[in-house]
């Protein structure tokens, strides 16, 4: 078992040391690397550079493993504790495509610092939040431990993907592949910044799962034309795909926002006592005003929700959602006409139990039941929810970080709201809990003009120290 | 008062003659002049060249008229018979934009003769067919008859627009301001080519009026952000503005296709007894296979209706129709969002006697009674319905023509399901008859590959001295 210390000082002025002339610049190598995963683009050069910056590192095992688009790169960091747990660290080397250029400040791939008002200096580049620079950091960070402390105290798995903007395909493969190895391991430690525009930092016990479909209405034996568009005068006697869509959209959601599916609810749990607490801690702190006026732009929340029915609503409801609808005419000036489709994709968040096979056969049941059997569902995504509970080491180690951090109203959150690919680690048959933590305020990510304070990466690296730490700490104290 | 003689068989004669040397290229010299009243390309220069040739033909006061966009070309032929009595021809020089140009199969200001699959010889041109075919064909026949009589038996008032295809806007002003004299006259006679594919001819004493008008639901009071797309996940506390479009359409319209606005139907007119007896005439010749599998590719008209009931529908209903609609995220794979606003296009096609003014208020009424007051209303066109009964010298002339063609299943329309701006004439204060009738296979009006066949340009200019002998003709009867 790992013989505790009290290194923490130590490393962070190691850290303040090394910044500006060691680990700034190779932050900056890698933001300079494109790594589009759905072109292709820069993608193998970039797990190439990842791999090297691991065996830099003295990783053993280092690899790349080809799946579905980009290869997977995974390494082991051994300790040189005997008997040291694993800990697998979890990250991202593509990025979103950078366009609209022309909207950027500073070309995406350069790794410019300039000033972003009100934050002050920033490295403005493609990917510096969303993830590379939590990236390099970690390495960063790993690199000042074991050599202050002449070892580093865990074992590291890196598992970094590089298609996670466009659905970690191959990282099911790869969990699927090493399930037996990855479940024997203490936890998955996901590599990002958590610290929002205001400073507050934040960490996450899991994220709702997502249905993602489109649904069509097209001309066929219910009526409306079935091959082309006919001229509107036609609507006098021939029937409107898009009627028939909005007519069944209707049914599945009445006026007043309630969702009308059928037993749409019923595998939604009931929140234990962890959930209930964290969901109350948000509560305490939830800055109503904020987030209508400055994230939401809206006037009141759905159901006229205040406080923490609100707060609860954003993170343990379900949702259907209509992220876009179209159909026919929609050009400038008027054209008339019976257009024989009309489509509309829809989001359905999943909290727990909820699965999305199971909601789907919902959905379909409803529209059937409802006489629209015509109308086709086709499925763009099915990503089951993740939740961990908060008393693993991984999880205490980075609420403790956190709350060690000096950032007031820092916040769990019990779940969040969006998606991603975390149950392939939570799920059997791997079974670990997964959770992140870090600080460095950034932002504009998916967005021109992703930015990261330099301040704020100096303080990730910090911050991840101090998890490792928090770790070490609690690993010893169970032992 | 005009002195009839059997003149008919003579001018055939002479059109025969003429055709293919003389008629022909003078009508291939208009279609190769470009008009696109949306640009301006060509305007001008089109308009002079009809302007020319209504000189040629003896016309005095020949002038252009500017207004809105295109100017209106006006000019009168005398006619030498005394007290003759005036006929308006209104027509049209301006085209439909010809793009996308890569499916023509000739250049579209070409003026080139092809075979066309069924129909033989055609010309393939921009404005063929949609309306320079017939306007230069009732040039051409004019000339004949003058020459062949050495007198012409009407005067004629030449209102040739060249803004049909954007909304007819500079003819409202013309006609108002020569509402006067426009109203002493006989009755309009329309330039067009009225013969279906399978070779049907067909005249109309009417057409419905268009309301069209653009819904939109933005984030407001009630709800929903109101300054920009927020993500997805935010649907489990923010409402969404296609989710507020779809439900308050869903009141307009129920789910089995009934128009829901109150008092909607109020203003519809009983039929009389001539539209009765014309829409029964047009139910007996319905070839309902032909519309439902080679028209409009639906497998059953609106309600189930079919026969008599479906063309009355056709005829004589008021229309909802969505011609379109979109909002959010409608581009390849997944995006979550909360769009901020929505858009839809409507159009409501009006029979007599429902206005446009009373039709929107109607609408909006209903959707504030429904709790939608958010939802703007932005319209885009409101075109009175036209209506003219058969009992007009014009009228007569048409269908006796049209009887008299040789052409069997030839239909008389009570009233035609599209919108135009007939109702500038027929509407007070000019009040004249407007009746349109002429022989010519053609289509593809609106889109590549134009046609008119080469045959049919030549019965077009036949049926044209039909319509004008049997004008004479009943004229005299009545005298």
């Amino acid at each position: 078992m790992i013989r505790m210390e009290n290194w923490l000082p130590k490393i962070y002025d190691e850290i303040e040391k090394r910044f500006e002339e060691e680990h700034l610049p190779k932050v900056l190598s890698l933001v300079r690397q494109p790594s589009i995963a759905g072109t292709g683009e820069g993608i193998e050069e970039c797990a190439q550079m990842v791999l090297d910056m691991l065996n830099d590192l003295g990783c053993e095992e280092g690899h790349l493993e080809h799946y579905v688009y980009s290869p997977v790169v995974s390494a082991k960091l051994k300790s040189e504790v005997e008997d040291a747990p694993t800990l697998v660290i979890y990250g991202m080397y593509d990025v979103q495509p950078p366009e609209p250029l022309e909207e950027w400040r500073v070309p995406p791939y350069e790794g410019a610092i300039i000033d972003v008002e009100p934050y002050g200096e920033c490295v403005v580049a493609r990917g510096i939040a969303n993830s590379k620079g939590p990236l390099v950091c970690f390495f960063n960070t790993v690199k000042v431990i074991k050599e202050t402390l002449g070892y580093f105290p865990l074992n590291l798995w890196f598992v970094i993907e590089g298609e996670e903007e466009m659905g970690s395909e191959s990282l099911a493969p790869f969990t699927k592949n090493h399930a037996d190895e990855l479940s024997k391991c203490l936890g998955v430690y996901l590599l990002s910044a958590r610290q929002d525009e205001n400073g507050k930092p934040f960490t996450t016990l899991g994220n709702k799962g997502i249905l993602y479909f489109e649904m069509e209405a097209r001309g066929g034996e219910w009526g409306g034309p079935q091959k082309l568009d006919i001229h509107g005068s036609n609507a006098a006697w021939v029937s409107n795909p898009i009627w028939r869509l909005v007519n069944a959209l209707d049914t599945m959601r009445d006026e007043n926002d309630h969702i009308l599916i059928e037993g749409f609810y019923d595998d939604v749990a009931p929140l234990n006592e962890m959930d209930e607490f964290y969901t109350d801690r948000m509560a305490e702190v939830f800055d109503e005003d904020m987030y209508l006026n400055k994230r939401l732009y809206t006037s009141r929340f759905l159901h006229d929700k205040r406080g923490r029915d609100a707060q609860h609503a954003l993170l343990w409801e379900p949702t259907l959602n209509i992220d876009g609808i179209w159909g026919g005419y929609t050009g400038p000036a008027t054209k008339t006409i019976v257009p024989y489709h009309a489509t509309c994709k829809v989001d359905v968040r999943l909290v727990p139990n909820m699965r999305p096979e199971e909601t789907l056969a919902k959905i379909r049941k409803h529209l059937d039941d409802h006489g629209y059997s015509d109308i086709e569902l086709i499925t763009r995504q099915g990503t089951p929810y993740s939740k961990v509970d908060a008393g693993s080491a991984i999880a205490r180690a980075c609420i403790s970080a956190m709350e060690q951090s000096g950032y007031p109203e820092n916040t769990v959150w019990p779940i969040f709201p969006g998606s991603g690919p975390a149950y392939l680690f939570t799920d059997p048959p791997v079974s670990l809990p997964l959770v992140d933590y870090s600080l460095g305020i950034s932002g504009q990510i998916h967005a021109p003009n992703e930015y990261f304070t330099v301040k704020g990466l100096k303080e990730n690296e910090m911050s991840v120290a101090a998890v490792i730490w928090n770790l070490c700490r609690i690993l010893e104290e169970e032992a």
